[in-house]
């Protein structure tokens, strides 16, 4: 089971901290149940099912010739997310800090992923954390690509 | 492990024999490695991935929307196939008759699931079997979809 934080920001770390960023581009096809999401990771491409819930709970994630990603695309109008993901290694844990482009520019959000519930990770004095928004459905990239920026 | 027999046939059985059959159209959006697949059955919509081979085999099938059904269709143009299926229980076993529709019209197809490579079941003297199909990757579904009719 994985647990994750994440927190919003109100701007982008500095840019050495942050080094080298990867462009991330996804999109739903179908954002309801099932989730049909394709993704563009750098140079890698990506279709994704996910259905159910609980023990009904379907996960599938394959790569995809640059071709099929280009034909599911045009499909996922209305409901993207572009973004640069940056990892910052610190303090033994891994942040993944997202800067989110096109409608949603100006949205910051950075995670962690954490080995158990009861853990707990001092966000680094780097990150300008506004708040935690772990709990949020709102920041979830599936309703951040349907519905944009949340008027927080 | 599933293991299937697959038998051409010169035409359709009896209609008496076959009841009525449900409408099947499937196509590929691809049908290399990872195979993207979209099926209607009947009233029912289905997405169906599957990749790799050995232990690294995934296989993932979801019902989708009509409305998703819809927007993946055209994207399987040059790739689909579109048949009947009649289902027959004969002597303890069940049978899959398909009649194939547009350009594999005239083409007819039964198929028998057995439990083990070893089961042996007696086709039925109703199906007008030519041959023994089942190692002929020229009958698979996907290839019949984007290569048309074998020249036999």
């Amino acid at each position: 089971m994985e647990v994750e934080r994440k927190y919003l920001l109100s701007t982008l770390p500095p840019r050495e901290i942050l080094g080298r960023g990867v462009a991330i581009r996804q999109g739903y096809i179908d954002a309801a149940d099932p989730e049909i999401r394709v993704r563009q990771k750098g140079s890698a491409f990506f279709l994704t099912i996910k259905s159910g819930g609980g023990l009904r709970r379907q996960e599938c994630e394959v790569q995809i010739p640059p071709a099929t990603f280009e034909k599911l695309w045009p499909l996922t109008e209305g409901a993207r997310v572009v973004k640069t993901r940056y990892t910052v290694e610190h303090g033994g844990a891994r942040w993944e800090i997202d800067e989110f482009g096109g409608t949603l520019a100006g949205l910051y959000l950075a995670e962690l992923e954490l080995a158990s519930e009861s853990e707990t990770v001092a966000p680094p004095a780097f990150l300008p954390i506004v708040r935690d928004v772990t709990d949020d459905p709102s920041y979830k990239n599936k309703t951040l690509a349907t519905r944009g920026l949340p008027r927080s």
